[in-house]
């Protein structure tokens, strides 16, 4: 069973009823406690070895991204986080050489973004392994499902970092790896305080965080809405260090991918100013439920797969 | 640092204010919506080799295992589960020979208690591992603190076989250990329905689901108190195929131990004959800050950690 698969499986024992509002696919289950009050549910693992490799990862940076990965699912509906609790399982007993860093990351980057840890749970266990659950608030959360054909899509910052460090730390040593590509990887940012604004000025009709890389993530807003979606290649931010392939398809970028009408362009820019921020008109969806990566005149259809297949094909 | 100390070390990172109503010793986080409706906020985690082995569990029972250490967090504090996020880490690809008898005794018990899993994330592990978080409400949660001096402690059923279940099966087959014996390790329940009761009464001062053995959940109830108790030997409901020693201190009950006022004890009664249950009276809160056995007219003072302490003594 594939990812894919596995999600699909799920979704069989998965309840939808009016109380909860598409938790099938979205990336927080969305509960309604009154008509203008939703619930945002969300958790998230890391894994030692799958997820992170200690050579590289301070338990700091541990505490980061942990908070990061469940911050980023809440971001992506527009919500507010609120009320978190740790699961730990650690094969060592526990002691404040690494605890106290671990829980300074954690907390920092919760408190940054309004978010309390409230609680938690300890395990033995025969090697580290993190999980967050996290409730967020949201009085109108943005959807995977909302595009329509020609509508812009936007990405929030460049793109592809932090896959770019997994590429370069093969062969270099943490210190020879440039700031921006050790930030992006190690200690990724959630966009939290756009994901509210764009909900608050209801300008974005889907969002998603692109956690998977770009085409994969981009296609999950396609599926849901039944449509296809074409970018154009010279307008992909690529990061500083990385690869377009890397952009594409890295993954863990944690920024946010949304769908705005032509008639709310302006609003938008109104809002990057605002944030001081640059968002990235990188395509539009389309009709036809294919995906396209378009380089000057030429029209590729590419897999959401990633960049790869496309090479290969 | 012990995981008491842990829980010490975790506090200072843990908020309370006005919306966080005592999170840092109870069950669940018990945060405050509106004036009688508080979430109820829980995770568990259950690890291949550490709380359990495959050689005796099924998958069907590790569903209900995870889905119960939960549910019985919520049943402390009277409060009714409602939604649920699954954590899956395997080592195996996702097979439906595994993964359907899980998701049944997960999604069995869940739903028997009313709670609905709204999704989930599975992520590859060296070896298994489970997390479930739960939210669930109450108008009126019951908390550790609340019991005084003079009042009665009651727990709602015998206690010891599961832990019986761990000695029988370290030199019998799992068809040679009595039905009792295994459906109180591998299947245990947890007292939603007396918790809710007993929250709408009002009738219970303190309560903790005894999940770490008698004698140490009721001193977390003393410790939050600034109270001792005393609990008389003969009284304490010890299951059919345990020992006095696994009643006292064996852990993973799910039974609730809670106090009562005298002038309440009728009113009990009546909800013990409405619920078709038998509540075992085993002794009461006292002044002193002291845990006592009392066996017929000696009183001896015990440690909490455990009988095999006393024993020892």
């Amino acid at each position: 069973m594939t990812e894919k698969e596995w999600l699909e499986y799920l979704k069989k024992y998965l309840v939808e009823n009016s109380l909860l509002l598409r938790s099938k696919s979205e990336d927080c289950a969305v509960i309604r406690l009154s008509k203008n009050k939703y619930l945002l549910f969300t958790t998230d693992a890391l894994v030692e070895k799958i997820h992170f490799q200690f050579s590289y990862t301070s338990f700091f940076d541990l505490g980061v991204k942990l908070a990061t990965s469940n911050l980023s699912d809440i971001a992506a509906m527009g919500g507010d986080p609120k009320w978190a609790l740790l699961t730990l399982g650690s094969p060592n007993p526990i002691d404040s050489s690494w605890i106290d860093p671990f829980m300074e990351g954690l907390i920092f980057t919760l408190k940054k973004f309004g978010a309390l840890l409230v609680g938690g749970d300890t395990v033995k266990s025969p090697f580290f392994f993190l999980n967050l659950a996290l409730i967020g608030e949201a009085k109108n959360p943005i959807l995977r499902k909302g595009a329509k054909p020609g509508e812009y899509i936007f990405v929030s910052r460049p793109l592809g970092e932090s896959s770019a460090f997994l590429r370069l730390i093969k062969n270099r040593s943490l210190k020879e790896i440039p700031e921006s590509v050790k930030l992006a990887h190690l200690r990724p940012e959630p966009e939290i305080i756009l994901g509210k604004e764009l909900s608050e000025k209801g300008l974005a009709t889907s969002m998603i965080d692109i956690s998977d890389g770009l085409l994969l993530d981009l296609w999950r807003i396609c599926e849901e809405n039944e449509t296809g979606a074409e970018i154009w290649e010279e307008k992909i931010p690529v990061g500083n260090f990385a690869t377009l392939e890397e952009a594409l398809s890295g993954g863990e970028d944690y920024a946010l991918l949304f769908t705005v009408k032509k008639e709310n362009l302006n609003t938008l820019e109104r809002v990057a100013k605002k944030l001081k921020k640059t968002f990235f008109k990188i395509g539009k969806i389309i009709k036809e439920k294919k995906l396209y990566l378009v380089k000057k005149n030429i029209k590729i259809e590419i897999k959401p797969e990633g960049y790869n297949h496309f090479k290969a094909s």
